[in-house]
């Protein structure tokens, strides 16, 4: 039974419906065969490890515990599930305080008890703050601490593929940056639509503008139609991706997609937000974002949406002012 | 990308918590690009379909339909967990007469819509009577029908091997027959415990008799203890398990539990309960099971357990009775 590595994976709210699929995903992925599944509510995490076991994985070394020393201790990889899920008619910023000083815990609880760990992905929302938040009080460079940006990119493509009714493989490069939440940045410049520029479709018979604004819309409301249809939030998508990435981290297949990282650039400054990203055993590393000035100024809008949030968990005491993050975690300019 | 095969597949369900884990399992083992999602509840099937497109698989043709003529047409497996789930307080038995009538309608659809499928596995309960039912009104061959029964199996190596403290994989050949509700068999005599047979261990200090018979308990209440815990019905170990046979049945790897099969040796007449079977690329077949005195006494009383249940599908009008079968099925003696 071959897997990608040995390290210890730690999965951080396994209780719960994303961090449950999350750990099937991961076993079935043969990442590793050392899983530990952590969620301080021990009644439903013995249930899903006995899920888990039942499933009758083979050679796999799969443990859980609500202790977080026990989890932490030791961790090689950390992916964070582990906030309040949003629910129907919440937008991804309601849960900004209670997430963002779940999301200081968790950071204080890295840098105490594996602060060697290599990699983090955070997946709770609103994923860029609390991103941020676990960045900074975990002591971890910038390159070692990612958040799940994915599912937008993603989710442009699946609205491109239905509308051409062409599989979504031909929808190529797919992209959107900055926030996750409602004031993302889509982009267009970036796809190619079997072969084709998007730019060069929209505006034409086969995309009048209108339909992509509408299209726009669907995809940054994509995580509430899930909610709408479904009656529950998305977990097997973000549970899904943020495994891939997990995998890339570990030297396993390159992502393929953004990934939300601490970016510092002159332009955009101490924020967490999706950019064009690689993924790998090195860690997560970003270019510079090319686009249309009217991309870019979308951009530059998510982004100062971004700070807006950012300085309201700063007003909150969540964070400190930004002059005094290099204390906090001296990786950090 | 490469597939398994390039067959239809048809997960039936799969709005529901079982069936969408179904469908993501599949696509993860990649058991076939032509992966179909039927349920008859269009908006959560809908969800379910958006989150595995959000999830960016690669070379996937995955479709969603509420029309069964549409989902069954060409099918060359089916997976069917579209049944009503067990809620807390209830036995799998309870469920009867409703699934009984789902898995009638299913079997007509498959007669009428996809007589020419490989293999159909039934995993909605009580598996052993829908399974039988399913079977009766398809027309198909007692080898083409299976129901998953592996979870109890699997139970029974977690149980083991939590008790002794050691891997799953040092218990080797766990075994339980006959019904997948609370009569089942669970046998002994069949597993290995490191190497040591599980009778030799049973009554030594080890494992003293009545810890033996307590464990009995908690796998025959094992579904029970995932509600109790989780809050909800387990979906996970039923939707992976059940995807390993449809992978053993379209010949990938072999499937390591038993599975639910049409017996009728003699002894066991007109029943469908776990025997001790292969599973693949040729269907499912059994052979006879081994025993001590106690365990052959054990199976048979699960057998008569099953008989009375079927005999009571039989009194609703749901099946005809025994001798009348051949007419509904010429497969069946």
């Amino acid at each position: 039974m071959d897997f990608l590595s040995n390290d210890k994976l730690v999965i951080v709210g396994a209780a719960g419906m994303i961090g449950s699929n999350m750990a099937q995903t991961a076993i079935m992925m043969r990442l590793t065969p050392n899983i530990c599944l952590y969620d301080p509510y021990l009644p439903a995490l013995e249930g899903v490890a006995e899920e888990l076991y039942h499933s009758g994985f083979e050679g796999v070394n799969l443990t859980f515990t609500n202790d977080v020393a026990e989890a932490f201790t030791g961790a090689d990889y950390i992916v964070s599930s582990g906030g309040a899920a949003r629910k129907a008619g919440m937008t991804r910023e309601d849960l900004l305080k209670g997430n963002a000083e779940i999301a200081e815990e968790f950071g204080k609880n890295v840098r105490k008890y594996c602060p060697d760990v290599k990699h983090i992905v955070v997946v709770f929302n609103p994923a860029d703050i609390t991103g941020l938040i676990a960045l900074l009080y975990s002591g971890l460079k910038p390159q070692q601490v990612s958040t799940l940006a994915a599912l937008d990119s993603t989710r442009l493509q699946h609205e491109l593929a239905k509308y051409f009714n062409i599989p979504a493989d031909k929808i190529v490069n797919s992209r959107t940056y900055g926030g996750h939440g409602e004031q993302m940045a889509v982009y267009a410049s970036t796809t190619t639509v079997d072969g084709q520029p998007l730019t060069d479709i929209i505006g034409t018979e086969a995309l009048p503008r209108q339909e992509w604004e509408e299209m726009r819309q669907r995809v940054i409301q994509g995580g509430k139609h899930i909610i709408d249809l479904r009656g529950r939030s998305s977990f097997q998508s973000p549970a899904y991706l943020s495994i891939e990435m997990i995998a890339a981290a570990m030297g396993g297949k390159p992502f393929r997609w953004p990934v939300g990282t601490y970016v510092n650039n002159g332009h955009f400054n101490h924020i967490m937000m999706a950019m064009e990203t690689t993924l790998d055993r090195n860690g997560v590393h970003y270019k510079e974002v090319e686009g249309t000035p009217e991309e870019k100024a979308e951009l530059d809008k998510s982004y100062h949406h971004l700070c807006k949030l950012r300085d309201e968990v700063i007003a909150m005491g969540v964070l400190p002012p930004i002059p005094e993050w290099h204390k906090l975690n001296p990786n950090i300019d």
